[in-house]
């Protein structure tokens, strides 16, 4: 197989999870394996799977691994994709257009040639060097085999205590899983409140939900160490100022760029280390290698500079475009609006566009507003709280941002406001929207256009 | 009161709801009673309350009819606005800028001169001439007392069936109140499907659904008249071809603008009666007089003609938007895309945009696409089917309109078309569309993102 036919071309794609193996699927729909080869590399068991399901896996809501699969390895290999598992990349040749890939059980070493090659290598979990982060109990989330580890230990154990580490989306996903498992769950977090990708007002109110949940939020704490028993099992997580007992501790700390083998092939990163693309989704310089994915960096279309988002819906979306271009279609990627929504129990949290600081950075001046309003009419039973706080841009009355944070049916209230990012509307343009309204849906006047129309009059002021 | 002080301007208001009162408040936060007298005609007993709320106090889920009050005429009297409930007016006399009006419970006739006149009458119920159709246990379902009458007969009777006239939004709600209420329910309407406000492909998933509920559907059915009992009550309905036993009916057979007034002063009317205004809300002619909420017309933005929607949304933005302009502030309404979201018990029913036949009328020749997908992530608990259909411009590949029916996280998604819709964006376009994912939320690719990319295949084969 690794001799290269002459008669049809050769995709290469490192990675066989979102973007890997949607690149090879879509192009695949174009072109047959008459024309064109495709042979993926991938070092784990596993692909095409939904790493953002493994919280709900892990706290009992996902009852098999399985269901987090979209499509397995025999699935892909039946649609004349030369899958190739548990083998690692070791070097792209990028002026001979090959690769050197290792097998990770049997140690062959071999080349293989491209013409098109796709990098879709994802992000690796931050794992800070400390004393004991190596000890049986302690866990990253990062892939199936990770979540199944950590539901061995869970299982294991009679634990009590948790502890996460990191208070972003995976931290706070993970503090409900244990949660849902019985455990009594600390959260340590570096920063002032948790998630971070808020600004701090409103991570304010998710610090105060999840501590009446009966969450022990513990902020502005560093780890030094991991403390561990007479077992070797990690018994304890140690702040500067404090121990907090642990018998399980997970690591959700956030995600890099895992662009070494690009870095190695002298490709193009940015400053968040990620690899660097044009719309098409290929590596700058670069007319046959694509990459996307979580290890890409992407431009965000409000600030016009460059982030690194790792979000399974980008991934996607990447692969789509990558296997259209491959498969001689056309597609692009204009940029996202920097959308996430996440939750604890039933608090939902939601963000688009900048907060304070990204405005700052990006030289833009702004104002912001602050508006609680609820799910539903508010005589109509089940309507909850939630507050939106929204930026727009001083003089012009851009919107640059909104941030929600409530209970049921506060979060997917974020897309309208990432649509009207996207299309660049002011906030007096949002507050004519023509959104739905019936009781049981919103009040009359939805909470986005209430922020808007405060908004509207902060920016008259400003 | 009715003397005109010629030292401060009079703005007289007819019409005591959502548009009349909003531009009251709105123009006296502007201006205050040393330069702007207000002066408020209500015909009957209330002032801003939610009419859209009626059906979920007629099935019980709103306890009291003061919850669907959000300010009562003395709270409006307070801030200084001379509000007259139960005073009809009978004329506008626009030479000479002056209204007559009666008072229902004493007969006085006076005339109020005015210097700004906003002319918020509302909508009427249709109510066919049908023999039998004012006979006690015939109810619409318009206004407070309307609904008070409703809930009299309800809780008067011991009866058992109940026959809802017409199958749009306010027959469908109307439905689930009774059987809220433990009635046997039927629906009786005159087009193929309910809901014509869908494509009849969409409306048969309503059918089936509400069929589902045990609610009986008659459609393509003509009401001939309403048959009473030797008390004089209804006892049944009868088209031509069957009897339905009723011991309660209910009329949601829509309503037409209330612009008897208007039309005998020679105001300017459109082809579905409603008056017609510029973006200011003024009254097409007249510099002095605006006009908003169920009784105007409004511009879709979609198909570039005039529609006629009674909701409630449109009446608080138009009154917002009156208010300002009359106190000397500035504001417009562009427009609207069509939005309006319902349910029956858990259906949700969603549509924005052109529907088939408006595109057609309209000129535009267009794609249609329908997907299946769910509210959240496949393996997240609680994930449910909705079918999304949506219209694409042959060619350009503009977004021309999205319906959805599903269960619980359905219909609010119709939001993200709706600003779309306001954009001109294209379904290309919408597959880039950086909306909010995780899998409690949604699928990786959110179900709207799914029908546009489907409906860009459609607009390049077509």
């Amino acid at each position: 197989m690794s001799t290269h036919n002459t008669e049809r071309e050769r995709l290469v794609i490192i990675g066989g999870d979102a973007t890997g193996m949607s690149a090879a699927s879509q192009a695949r729909r174009l072109k047959g394996p008459d024309e064109l080869e495709i042979v993926a590399f991938e070092r784990g068991h596993f692909t095409s799977y939904s790493a953002c399901g493994i919280p709900y896996w892990v706290g009992g809501q996902v009852a098999e691994r399985d269901e987090l699969i979209a499509r397995t390895p025999e699935e892909h290999r039946a649609r004349d994709i030369d899958l190739r598992t548990r083998t690692e990349v070791t070097e792209i040749d990028v002026p001979g257009r090959r690769v050197r890939s290792r097998e990770l059980d049997g140690g062959a070493e071999s080349w293989t040639s491209y013409d098109k090659l796709v990098i879709a290598t994802g992000a690796r979990p931050v794992r800070p060097d400390l004393p004991g982060i190596d000890a049986p109990g302690v866990h990253g989330v990062q892939t199936l085999d990770d979540g199944q580890a950590l539901l061995d230990t869970l299982r294991a154990t009679e634990g009590r205590h948790a502890v996460v580490v990191g208070a972003g989306y995976i931290g706070v996903e993970m503090a409900e899983a244990l949660i849902h498992r019985g455990y009594e769950v600390t959260v340590v977090n570096r920063g002032a409140e948790p998630m971070s990708t808020l600004d701090a007002d409103m991570g304010r109110l998710v610090h105060e939900a999840m501590t009446g949940m009966g969450i022990t939020m513990v902020d502005d704490a560093e780890v030094t160490k991991i403390l561990t028993g007479g077992d070797g099992r990690a018994r304890a997580v140690a702040t500067e100022d404090a121990e907090y007992p642990a018998d399980v501790v997970v690591l959700g700390i956030g995600v890099r760029p895992e662009t070494s083998l690009a870095r190695d092939a002298g490709l193009p990163l940015g400053a968040h280390g990620g690899l660097l693309t044009d719309r098409a989704m290929r590596v700058r310089g670069h007319d046959d290698i694509w990459s996307g994915g979580d290890c890409v960096e992407v431009l965000d279309l409000v600030s016009g500079s460059e982030r690194h988002i790792a979000l399974g819906t980008h991934a996607n979306k990447h692969g789509q475009v990558i296997g259209s271009n491959v498969g001689g279609d056309y597609a692009t990627f204009p940029g996202v609006v920097g959308t996430a929504v996440s939750k604890v129990c039933d608090l939902e949290i939601a963000r688009t566009g900048l907060r304070e600081k990204d405005a700052r950075r990006a030289g833009l001046q702004y104002v912001t507003v602050t508006i609680e309003s609820t799910s539903r009419a508010g005589y109509y039973p089940g309507a909850a709280l939630m507050t939106v706080k929204m930026l727009a841009e001083r003089r012009t009355g851009r919107l640059l941002g909104v941030q929600i944070v409530g209970r049921e049916g506060a979060a997917k209230r974020v897309d309208v406001a990432a649509v009207a990012l996207t299309a660049g509307m002011t906030v007096e343009q949002m507050t004519a929207l023509d959104l739905g309204y019936a009781p049981p849906f919103s009040p009359v006047w939805d909470p986005v256009l209430v922020a808007a129309r405060k908004a509207v009059a902060a920016v008259r002021k400003g």
